[in-house]
């Protein structure tokens, strides 16, 4: 009666065998919020939406916010836990064509980090204000790192595969 | 006879009690092969060297590759497991100032996952030729991102409290 191992694989996907137990551990150091409850209302991208979200860092961690305040933009890593961990080919509904795990943002992916670069708008009490986010509300948050255009700009960097419509 | 809790501890910087157990597990995707073996030898920065580093990714996932050689830059996660994960306040020696741990990209930080922006050279094999970064030779992967510019890149971000020297 158990639902074999590809359950929920679509046509145009491609599911693999993880490895038996993971290699290192996460801790989940805050929480995002964001004014989406549910997958279907997340803006398509980061920049679809001017919401203003929070960044709440849990406690033990907020002295490591010390000069946060000085970076116009930061990089936020987070945990995207609802989506499956065993794909490596998928077909986007919104695209409708096959594709590498690893040419896509998809939240599925072997280890579901996320990466959004925000823009900050004020630090209060460990709760950072930004701009830029597209995850639902609740989501874990792993890390917080300035962002700096010298390493992390590439204004003319180019996706092959993508389109604008 | 134990190393008290704070051991390793440099004037100015501040440890803190982690959390009992982690909340989450990564896999180890793969392997980024670079010049240097020793921290000593990295560069400062990503765009320290033009080295030609590889990132090969473990056979199971390779499926996944697909359409990533149309991307002219990708994003990199990878796993900084020498550092601490306890500091909260660092005093990188290089700049010589106490600062957060948000506010710098230290590999010591709660969860040790560093971000390099790459440019692809080419792909053989599950073997991705890329330049931009400045980890040690054999660092674990955990993800392989599309570089988008439109969300991505944001040329005019500042550091405040970074100098140019």
């Amino acid at each position: 009666m158990n639902a074999p191992p590809d359950f929920g694989v679509r046509p145009g996907e491609k599911a693999v065998e993880l490895p038996a137990q993971p290699d290192a551990g996460v801790y989940f150091i805050g929480r995002i919020h964001t004014p989406w409850k549910e997958r279907k209302d997340c803006p398509k991208n980061a920049r679809g939406s001017d919401a203003v979200c929070t960044v709440e860092l849990d406690a033990r961690f907020r002295d490591g916010l010390k000069d946060v305040e000085s970076c116009s933009h930061l990089v936020l890593l987070y945990w995207m836990d609802k989506a499956p961990r065993n794909l490596v080919l998928q077909t986007p509904s919104h695209y409708g064509v096959q594709r590498g795990t690893f040419a896509l943002r998809s939240p599925a992916r072997p280890n579901p980090i996320a990466m959004s670069v925000v823009k900050l708008m004020g630090i209060e009490d460990g709760k950072l204000s930004v701009v830029g986010l597209d995850c639902l509300d609740g989501t874990p948050l792993l890390d917080i790192k300035p962002y700096f255009a010298s390493t992390d700009s590439v204004p003319d960097a180019t996706v092959g595969w993508h389109r604008k419509s």
